[in-house]
Protein backbone atom coordinates (compact mmCIF):
# COMPACT_ATOMS: atom_id res chain seq x y z
CA UNK A 1 0.00 0.00 0.00
CA UNK A 2 1.48 3.15 -0.92
CA UNK A 3 0.69 6.09 1.94
CA UNK A 4 -0.34 9.73 1.64
CA UNK A 5 0.68 12.11 4.52
CA UNK A 6 -0.20 15.50 4.87
CA UNK A 7 1.45 17.40 8.14
CA UNK A 8 -0.27 20.63 8.93
CA UNK A 9 0.65 22.81 11.53
CA UNK A 10 -2.15 21.80 13.86
CA UNK A 11 -2.95 18.23 12.33
CA UNK A 12 -1.84 15.56 10.66
CA UNK A 13 -3.57 13.21 7.91
CA UNK A 14 -2.47 9.24 6.86
CA UNK A 15 -4.05 8.19 3.70
CA UNK A 16 -3.99 5.15 1.32
CA UNK A 17 -3.42 6.13 -2.36
CA UNK A 18 -5.94 3.43 -4.31
CA UNK A 19 -7.41 3.41 -7.45
CA UNK A 20 -10.64 5.46 -6.38
CA UNK A 21 -8.31 8.41 -4.34
CA UNK A 22 -7.06 8.93 -0.95
CA UNK A 23 -8.51 7.01 1.90
CA UNK A 24 -8.20 8.56 4.57
CA UNK A 25 -6.50 6.15 7.54
CA UNK A 26 -5.84 9.08 10.42
CA UNK A 27 -6.55 12.64 10.97
CA UNK A 28 -5.43 13.81 14.32
CA UNK A 29 -3.12 16.07 16.08
CA UNK A 30 0.44 16.68 15.00
CA UNK A 31 1.75 13.95 17.41
CA UNK A 32 4.99 12.16 16.06
CA UNK A 33 4.15 8.61 18.02
CA UNK A 34 0.73 8.30 16.65
CA UNK A 35 1.57 9.22 13.42
CA UNK A 36 4.47 6.40 13.59
CA UNK A 37 1.93 3.62 14.85
CA UNK A 38 -0.22 4.51 11.93
CA UNK A 39 2.07 4.45 9.55
CA UNK A 40 3.76 1.33 10.89
CA UNK A 41 0.17 -0.67 10.85
CA UNK A 42 0.15 0.03 6.99
CA UNK A 43 3.29 -1.68 6.36
CA UNK A 44 3.30 0.56 3.60
CA UNK A 45 5.28 0.10 0.14
CA UNK A 46 6.29 3.86 -0.86
CA UNK A 47 4.43 6.81 -0.90
CA UNK A 48 4.71 10.53 -0.59
CA UNK A 49 3.89 13.25 2.60
CA UNK A 50 4.61 16.93 2.79
CA UNK A 51 5.01 18.80 5.61
CA UNK A 52 4.42 22.60 6.76
CA UNK A 53 6.28 22.55 9.80
CA UNK A 54 9.99 21.43 10.25
CA UNK A 55 10.45 17.84 10.95
CA UNK A 56 13.49 16.09 12.45
CA UNK A 57 16.24 14.54 10.40
CA UNK A 58 15.50 11.03 12.18
CA UNK A 59 12.00 11.07 11.30
CA UNK A 60 13.27 12.44 7.70
CA UNK A 61 15.14 9.14 7.80
CA UNK A 62 12.51 6.88 8.98
CA UNK A 63 9.83 7.92 6.12
CA UNK A 64 12.82 7.39 3.65
CA UNK A 65 13.27 3.83 5.21
CA UNK A 66 10.00 3.14 4.60
CA UNK A 67 9.97 4.08 1.04
CA UNK A 68 8.28 7.01 0.62
CA UNK A 69 9.68 10.68 -0.72
CA UNK A 70 9.05 13.87 0.81
CA UNK A 71 7.49 16.59 -1.54
CA UNK A 72 9.56 19.31 -2.27
CA UNK A 73 10.02 22.11 -5.49
CA UNK A 74 12.22 19.42 -7.03
CA UNK A 75 9.35 16.65 -7.06
CA UNK A 76 7.71 16.30 -10.90
CA UNK A 77 3.79 17.54 -10.67
CA UNK A 78 1.35 17.83 -13.41
CA UNK A 79 2.18 22.19 -12.85
CA UNK A 80 4.37 24.31 -14.32
CA UNK A 81 5.38 26.69 -10.77
CA UNK A 82 5.70 29.69 -11.74
CA UNK A 83 6.79 31.07 -8.24
CA UNK A 84 10.08 33.22 -7.63
CA UNK A 85 11.19 30.76 -5.23
CA UNK A 86 10.04 27.35 -5.43
CA UNK A 87 12.09 26.28 -2.78
CA UNK A 88 10.20 28.32 -0.14
CA UNK A 89 6.88 27.42 -1.64
CA UNK A 90 4.90 25.90 1.30
CA UNK A 91 4.83 22.18 -0.37
CA UNK A 92 0.50 22.21 1.07
CA UNK A 93 0.01 24.55 -1.01
CA UNK A 94 1.24 22.98 -4.14
CA UNK A 95 -0.12 19.93 -3.09
CA UNK A 96 -3.85 21.21 -2.77
CA UNK A 97 -3.01 23.23 -6.59
CA UNK A 98 -2.44 19.76 -8.05
CA UNK A 99 -5.36 17.89 -6.01
CA UNK A 100 -7.72 21.08 -7.35
CA UNK A 101 -5.88 20.54 -10.99
CA UNK A 102 -6.45 17.04 -10.65
CA UNK A 103 -10.19 17.53 -10.17
CA UNK A 104 -10.67 20.21 -13.11
CA UNK A 105 -7.79 20.29 -15.11
CA UNK A 106 -7.77 22.91 -17.88
CA UNK A 107 -9.55 25.58 -15.62
CA UNK A 108 -8.50 29.38 -14.11
CA UNK A 109 -9.01 27.75 -10.70
CA UNK A 110 -8.49 29.92 -7.15
CA UNK A 111 -7.63 27.08 -4.32
CA UNK A 112 -8.53 28.17 -0.80
CA UNK A 113 -6.97 26.41 2.29
CA UNK A 114 -8.30 27.60 4.95
CA UNK A 115 -6.40 26.70 8.46
CA UNK A 116 -3.97 27.87 11.00
CA UNK A 117 -3.05 30.10 8.10
CA UNK A 118 -5.66 30.90 5.35
CA UNK A 119 -3.67 30.59 1.90
CA UNK A 120 -5.34 31.39 -1.60
CA UNK A 121 -3.25 30.54 -4.91
CA UNK A 122 -4.26 30.47 -8.48
CA UNK A 123 -3.57 28.22 -11.06
CA UNK A 124 -3.85 29.21 -14.63
CA UNK A 125 -5.73 27.57 -16.89
CA UNK A 126 -2.54 26.68 -19.18
CA UNK A 127 -1.72 24.24 -15.91
CA UNK A 128 0.91 27.57 -13.99
CA UNK A 129 0.93 27.54 -10.44
CA UNK A 130 1.10 31.75 -10.67
CA UNK A 131 1.41 32.63 -6.91
CA UNK A 132 -0.78 33.01 -4.42
CA UNK A 133 -1.27 34.51 -0.48
CA UNK A 134 -1.19 33.59 2.86
CA UNK A 135 -3.26 35.09 5.53
CA UNK A 136 -4.23 34.70 8.84
CA UNK A 137 -7.01 31.94 10.18
CA UNK A 138 -9.90 31.97 12.79
CA UNK A 139 -7.79 30.85 15.85
CA UNK A 140 -4.74 32.78 14.70
CA UNK A 141 -7.19 35.89 14.77
CA UNK A 142 -9.12 34.70 17.80
CA UNK A 143 -6.03 34.63 19.45
CA UNK A 144 -3.54 37.31 18.35
CA UNK A 145 -6.68 39.77 19.91
CA UNK A 146 -5.98 38.47 22.76
CA UNK A 147 -2.05 37.96 23.02
CA UNK A 148 -1.49 41.63 21.73
CA UNK A 149 -3.70 44.18 23.01
CA UNK A 150 -3.71 44.79 26.73
CA UNK A 151 -7.24 43.82 27.64
CA UNK A 152 -8.52 41.79 25.06
CA UNK A 153 -10.14 37.75 26.30
CA UNK A 154 -9.49 34.64 24.41
CA UNK A 155 -12.71 34.06 22.16
CA UNK A 156 -14.03 30.60 21.38
CA UNK A 157 -15.56 31.07 18.59
CA UNK A 158 -18.64 28.90 18.94
CA UNK A 159 -21.24 31.18 19.85
CA UNK A 160 -23.46 34.04 18.79
CA UNK A 161 -21.88 35.97 15.83
CA UNK A 162 -24.30 38.60 15.64
CA UNK A 163 -24.25 41.70 12.59
CA UNK A 164 -22.45 43.84 15.26
CA UNK A 165 -21.13 42.63 18.82
CA UNK A 166 -23.01 43.80 21.64
CA UNK A 167 -20.33 42.84 24.45
CA UNK A 168 -16.74 41.79 24.19
CA UNK A 169 -17.19 38.58 23.27
CA UNK A 170 -19.69 39.04 20.44
CA UNK A 171 -17.44 42.16 19.33
CA UNK A 172 -14.49 39.18 18.84
CA UNK A 173 -16.20 36.53 17.52
CA UNK A 174 -18.15 38.43 14.91
CA UNK A 175 -15.14 41.16 14.33
CA UNK A 176 -13.37 37.99 13.32
CA UNK A 177 -15.63 35.55 11.98
CA UNK A 178 -17.82 37.90 9.78
CA UNK A 179 -13.95 39.75 8.66
CA UNK A 180 -12.43 36.46 7.65
CA UNK A 181 -16.02 35.37 5.65
CA UNK A 182 -15.98 39.03 4.09
CA UNK A 183 -12.62 38.44 3.32
CA UNK A 184 -12.98 35.23 1.53
CA UNK A 185 -16.44 35.83 -0.26
CA UNK A 186 -14.99 39.75 -0.90
CA UNK A 187 -11.83 37.83 -2.42
CA UNK A 188 -13.35 35.54 -4.60
CA UNK A 189 -15.33 38.18 -5.82
CA UNK A 190 -12.70 40.18 -7.09
CA UNK A 191 -10.75 37.15 -8.57
CA UNK A 192 -13.78 36.33 -10.64
CA UNK A 193 -13.13 39.67 -12.51
CA UNK A 194 -10.24 39.21 -13.55
CA UNK A 195 -11.01 35.50 -14.75
CA UNK A 196 -14.58 34.98 -15.60
CA UNK A 197 -14.38 31.38 -16.02
CA UNK A 198 -13.12 30.96 -12.23
CA UNK A 199 -13.80 28.12 -10.48
CA UNK A 200 -12.67 27.90 -6.67
CA UNK A 201 -11.61 25.16 -4.59
CA UNK A 202 -12.39 25.56 -0.65
CA UNK A 203 -10.41 23.29 1.98
CA UNK A 204 -8.94 23.27 5.33
CA UNK A 205 -10.33 22.57 8.83
CA UNK A 206 -11.56 26.12 8.69
CA UNK A 207 -13.59 25.82 5.08
CA UNK A 208 -17.12 25.23 6.83
CA UNK A 209 -17.29 28.60 8.00
CA UNK A 210 -17.79 30.04 4.26
CA UNK A 211 -21.06 30.52 3.24
CA UNK A 212 -19.73 30.02 -0.25
CA UNK A 213 -20.65 26.53 -0.89
CA UNK A 214 -23.10 25.42 -2.73
CA UNK A 215 -22.94 28.55 -4.79
CA UNK A 216 -21.96 27.94 -9.05
CA UNK A 217 -18.65 27.15 -9.58
CA UNK A 218 -17.40 26.78 -6.09
CA UNK A 219 -16.35 23.42 -4.39
CA UNK A 220 -15.49 22.40 -1.01
CA UNK A 221 -13.15 19.56 -0.99
CA UNK A 222 -12.19 17.76 2.41
CA UNK A 223 -9.05 16.95 2.05
CA UNK A 224 -7.71 18.72 -1.25
CA UNK A 225 -3.85 17.90 0.12
CA UNK A 226 -4.21 14.36 0.61
CA UNK A 227 -5.87 14.39 -3.11
CA UNK A 228 -2.65 16.25 -5.00
CA UNK A 229 0.11 14.06 -2.89
CA UNK A 230 -2.48 11.40 -4.67
CA UNK A 231 -2.38 12.70 -7.81
CA UNK A 232 1.93 13.46 -7.18
CA UNK A 233 2.05 9.82 -6.29
CA UNK A 234 0.53 8.74 -9.57
CA UNK A 235 1.87 11.05 -12.08
CA UNK A 236 5.61 10.23 -10.99
CA UNK A 237 4.75 6.47 -10.97
CA UNK A 238 3.80 6.66 -14.39
CA UNK A 239 6.65 8.38 -14.93
CA UNK A 240 8.83 6.03 -13.88
CA UNK A 241 7.32 3.57 -15.94
CA UNK B 1 -6.70 74.97 28.83
CA UNK B 2 -8.30 71.56 28.93
CA UNK B 3 -6.96 68.70 27.84
CA UNK B 4 -7.96 65.89 25.90
CA UNK B 5 -5.69 62.84 25.60
CA UNK B 6 -5.65 59.13 23.81
CA UNK B 7 -4.23 56.04 25.29
CA UNK B 8 -4.11 53.47 22.01
CA UNK B 9 -2.13 50.16 22.41
CA UNK B 10 0.68 51.83 20.82
CA UNK B 11 0.93 55.03 20.22
CA UNK B 12 -0.54 58.41 22.82
CA UNK B 13 -2.48 61.64 21.53
CA UNK B 14 -2.63 64.71 23.36
CA UNK B 15 -4.64 67.48 22.55
CA UNK B 16 -5.83 70.54 23.58
CA UNK B 17 -9.51 71.42 23.04
CA UNK B 18 -10.03 74.63 21.28
CA UNK B 19 -13.26 76.15 20.30
CA UNK B 20 -12.53 74.91 16.32
CA UNK B 21 -12.01 71.38 18.22
CA UNK B 22 -9.35 69.40 19.16
CA UNK B 23 -5.54 70.73 18.70
CA UNK B 24 -2.89 67.72 18.60
CA UNK B 25 -0.16 69.00 20.87
CA UNK B 26 2.02 65.44 20.63
CA UNK B 27 1.40 62.25 19.61
CA UNK B 28 4.15 59.08 20.23
CA UNK B 29 5.03 56.18 21.50
CA UNK B 30 2.91 55.09 24.61
CA UNK B 31 5.77 56.04 27.03
CA UNK B 32 4.49 57.16 30.05
CA UNK B 33 7.61 59.91 31.08
CA UNK B 34 6.97 61.68 27.67
CA UNK B 35 3.50 61.89 27.97
CA UNK B 36 3.11 63.11 31.45
CA UNK B 37 6.30 65.83 30.33
CA UNK B 38 3.78 66.87 27.44
CA UNK B 39 1.22 67.20 29.75
CA UNK B 40 3.14 69.02 32.27
CA UNK B 41 4.06 71.34 29.67
CA UNK B 42 0.29 72.58 29.05
CA UNK B 43 -0.31 73.37 32.82
CA UNK B 44 -4.26 71.90 32.02
CA UNK B 45 -7.00 72.91 33.43
CA UNK B 46 -9.20 70.09 33.31
CA UNK B 47 -9.95 67.88 30.54
CA UNK B 48 -10.83 64.20 29.37
CA UNK B 49 -8.44 61.35 28.38
CA UNK B 50 -9.56 57.49 27.72
CA UNK B 51 -7.22 54.35 27.42
CA UNK B 52 -7.38 51.04 25.74
CA UNK B 53 -4.56 49.34 27.89
CA UNK B 54 -4.45 49.28 31.84
CA UNK B 55 -3.21 52.17 33.12
CA UNK B 56 -1.13 52.27 37.14
CA UNK B 57 -3.39 53.71 40.05
CA UNK B 58 -0.45 56.62 40.67
CA UNK B 59 -1.23 57.56 36.75
CA UNK B 60 -4.97 57.73 37.63
CA UNK B 61 -4.37 59.93 40.77
CA UNK B 62 -2.20 62.19 38.46
CA UNK B 63 -4.33 62.57 36.00
CA UNK B 64 -7.66 63.17 38.70
CA UNK B 65 -5.21 65.71 40.67
CA UNK B 66 -4.75 67.87 37.15
CA UNK B 67 -8.58 67.95 37.37
CA UNK B 68 -8.89 65.63 34.08
CA UNK B 69 -11.43 62.99 34.01
CA UNK B 70 -11.13 59.60 32.70
CA UNK B 71 -13.84 58.50 30.02
CA UNK B 72 -15.82 55.91 31.27
CA UNK B 73 -19.36 54.18 30.76
CA UNK B 74 -20.85 56.13 33.65
CA UNK B 75 -19.81 59.71 31.74
CA UNK B 76 -22.94 61.71 30.03
CA UNK B 77 -22.28 61.87 26.49
CA UNK B 78 -24.54 62.38 23.28
CA UNK B 79 -25.46 58.65 22.16
CA UNK B 80 -27.77 56.51 23.75
CA UNK B 81 -25.46 52.91 24.45
CA UNK B 82 -26.98 50.18 23.66
CA UNK B 83 -24.56 47.53 24.45
CA UNK B 84 -24.78 44.32 26.79
CA UNK B 85 -21.86 45.08 29.07
CA UNK B 86 -21.61 48.69 28.66
CA UNK B 87 -18.47 48.94 30.68
CA UNK B 88 -16.29 46.26 29.03
CA UNK B 89 -16.96 48.99 25.82
CA UNK B 90 -13.54 50.16 25.06
CA UNK B 91 -13.93 54.18 25.69
CA UNK B 92 -11.67 54.79 22.70
CA UNK B 93 -14.65 53.07 20.82
CA UNK B 94 -16.60 55.11 22.01
CA UNK B 95 -15.10 58.18 22.33
CA UNK B 96 -15.01 57.89 18.15
CA UNK B 97 -18.57 56.94 17.57
CA UNK B 98 -19.02 60.10 19.68
CA UNK B 99 -16.55 61.74 16.92
CA UNK B 100 -18.36 60.62 14.15
CA UNK B 101 -21.74 61.88 15.41
CA UNK B 102 -20.60 64.87 16.45
CA UNK B 103 -19.83 65.67 12.41
CA UNK B 104 -22.79 64.08 11.10
CA UNK B 105 -25.68 63.98 13.55
CA UNK B 106 -28.28 62.17 12.60
CA UNK B 107 -27.68 59.41 10.15
CA UNK B 108 -26.81 55.87 10.25
CA UNK B 109 -22.97 55.42 10.69
CA UNK B 110 -20.31 52.67 10.51
CA UNK B 111 -17.06 53.99 12.34
CA UNK B 112 -14.25 52.09 11.34
CA UNK B 113 -10.94 52.38 13.46
CA UNK B 114 -7.79 50.49 11.91
CA UNK B 115 -5.02 50.18 14.32
CA UNK B 116 -3.90 47.70 16.36
CA UNK B 117 -6.88 46.06 16.32
CA UNK B 118 -9.58 47.10 13.99
CA UNK B 119 -13.14 47.95 15.38
CA UNK B 120 -15.78 48.87 13.48
CA UNK B 121 -18.95 49.99 15.15
CA UNK B 122 -22.81 51.11 14.14
CA UNK B 123 -24.34 54.13 15.11
CA UNK B 124 -28.04 54.49 14.46
CA UNK B 125 -29.98 57.94 12.78
CA UNK B 126 -31.40 57.84 15.97
CA UNK B 127 -28.28 58.58 18.31
CA UNK B 128 -27.85 54.74 19.66
CA UNK B 129 -24.87 53.29 19.74
CA UNK B 130 -25.43 49.81 18.40
CA UNK B 131 -22.98 47.92 19.15
CA UNK B 132 -19.85 46.61 16.88
CA UNK B 133 -17.00 44.59 16.05
CA UNK B 134 -13.37 43.23 16.52
CA UNK B 135 -10.88 41.98 14.07
CA UNK B 136 -6.94 41.74 14.32
CA UNK B 137 -5.22 44.92 12.64
CA UNK B 138 -2.36 45.08 10.00
CA UNK B 139 1.01 44.53 12.29
CA UNK B 140 -1.00 42.04 14.46
CA UNK B 141 -1.85 39.58 11.53
CA UNK B 142 1.84 39.85 10.21
CA UNK B 143 3.27 39.14 13.42
CA UNK B 144 0.43 35.96 13.97
CA UNK B 145 1.74 34.46 11.24
CA UNK B 146 5.18 34.26 12.15
CA UNK B 147 4.22 33.35 15.82
CA UNK B 148 1.95 30.77 15.41
CA UNK B 149 3.32 28.63 12.65
CA UNK B 150 6.66 26.85 12.29
CA UNK B 151 8.41 28.50 9.32
CA UNK B 152 6.90 31.56 8.65
CA UNK B 153 8.81 34.99 8.99
CA UNK B 154 8.12 38.28 10.05
CA UNK B 155 7.05 40.52 7.16
CA UNK B 156 7.32 44.26 6.97
CA UNK B 157 4.68 45.97 5.87
CA UNK B 158 6.18 48.35 3.10
CA UNK B 159 7.02 46.67 -0.05
CA UNK B 160 5.49 44.99 -3.37
CA UNK B 161 2.03 44.05 -2.73
CA UNK B 162 0.63 41.85 -6.56
CA UNK B 163 -2.41 40.60 -6.99
CA UNK B 164 -1.46 37.35 -5.65
CA UNK B 165 2.37 36.63 -4.23
CA UNK B 166 5.41 35.35 -5.83
CA UNK B 167 7.39 34.06 -2.84
CA UNK B 168 6.72 33.61 1.03
CA UNK B 169 7.03 37.80 1.72
CA UNK B 170 4.82 38.92 -1.15
CA UNK B 171 2.58 35.84 -0.71
CA UNK B 172 2.32 37.24 3.38
CA UNK B 173 2.10 40.82 2.06
CA UNK B 174 -0.48 40.86 -0.19
CA UNK B 175 -2.32 38.42 2.03
CA UNK B 176 -2.83 40.30 4.64
CA UNK B 177 -2.73 44.00 3.44
CA UNK B 178 -5.24 42.49 0.37
CA UNK B 179 -6.93 40.70 2.56
CA UNK B 180 -7.80 43.44 5.68
CA UNK B 181 -8.56 45.56 2.92
CA UNK B 182 -11.45 43.48 0.68
CA UNK B 183 -12.50 42.84 4.17
CA UNK B 184 -13.21 46.39 5.36
CA UNK B 185 -14.69 47.16 1.50
CA UNK B 186 -17.04 44.48 1.99
CA UNK B 187 -18.21 45.48 5.08
CA UNK B 188 -19.21 48.84 4.22
CA UNK B 189 -20.68 47.42 1.22
CA UNK B 190 -22.83 44.92 2.97
CA UNK B 191 -22.98 47.27 5.65
CA UNK B 192 -24.90 49.30 2.90
CA UNK B 193 -26.90 46.81 1.88
CA UNK B 194 -28.59 46.95 5.34
CA UNK B 195 -28.51 50.29 5.90
CA UNK B 196 -29.14 52.61 2.65
CA UNK B 197 -28.14 55.83 3.38
CA UNK B 198 -24.45 54.88 5.75
CA UNK B 199 -22.22 57.29 6.40
CA UNK B 200 -19.18 55.97 6.74
CA UNK B 201 -15.99 57.35 8.85
CA UNK B 202 -12.55 56.22 8.82
CA UNK B 203 -9.52 56.45 11.40
CA UNK B 204 -6.23 55.04 13.01
CA UNK B 205 -3.08 54.69 12.01
CA UNK B 206 -3.99 52.40 9.18
CA UNK B 207 -6.77 53.58 7.66
CA UNK B 208 -4.64 54.93 4.47
CA UNK B 209 -4.11 51.59 4.00
CA UNK B 210 -7.51 51.69 2.33
CA UNK B 211 -8.80 52.94 -1.34
CA UNK B 212 -12.09 53.82 0.36
CA UNK B 213 -11.56 57.71 0.64
CA UNK B 214 -12.76 59.72 -1.45
CA UNK B 215 -15.77 57.60 -2.53
CA UNK B 216 -19.09 58.69 -1.69
CA UNK B 217 -20.10 58.68 1.90
CA UNK B 218 -16.74 57.88 3.23
CA UNK B 219 -14.83 60.37 5.49
CA UNK B 220 -11.42 59.92 6.99
CA UNK B 221 -10.59 62.06 9.83
CA UNK B 222 -7.26 61.39 11.57
CA UNK B 223 -7.92 61.98 15.03
CA UNK B 224 -11.57 60.94 15.31
CA UNK B 225 -10.97 59.75 19.66
CA UNK B 226 -9.79 62.98 20.00
CA UNK B 227 -12.63 64.78 18.13
CA UNK B 228 -15.00 62.52 20.46
CA UNK B 229 -13.43 63.48 23.69
CA UNK B 230 -13.60 66.89 22.48
CA UNK B 231 -17.36 66.58 22.08
CA UNK B 232 -17.76 64.45 25.36
CA UNK B 233 -16.09 67.76 27.41
CA UNK B 234 -17.91 70.30 25.89
CA UNK B 235 -21.19 68.10 26.44
CA UNK B 236 -20.47 67.82 30.32
CA UNK B 237 -18.98 71.68 30.34
CA UNK B 238 -22.55 72.54 29.26
CA UNK B 239 -24.31 70.19 31.31
CA UNK B 240 -22.86 71.53 34.26
CA UNK B 241 -23.95 75.34 33.39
Amino acid sequence: MKLLIDFGNTRVKVAASTSSGPELLYCGPADLDDVLQAVHACSPAGGIWCSVRPVSRQFEDWMLSLGMKRLSCATPIPLKVDYATPDTLGTDRLAAAVGAWSLKPGNDLLVIDAGTAITADMVRADGTFAGGNIGPGIEMRLRSLHEHTGSLPLVNRHGECPEFGFDTETAIRSGVLRGVRLEIEALVESTRREHGNLLVFLTGGDADCFDLKGKSGIFAVRNLVLQGLDCIEKYNENQDK
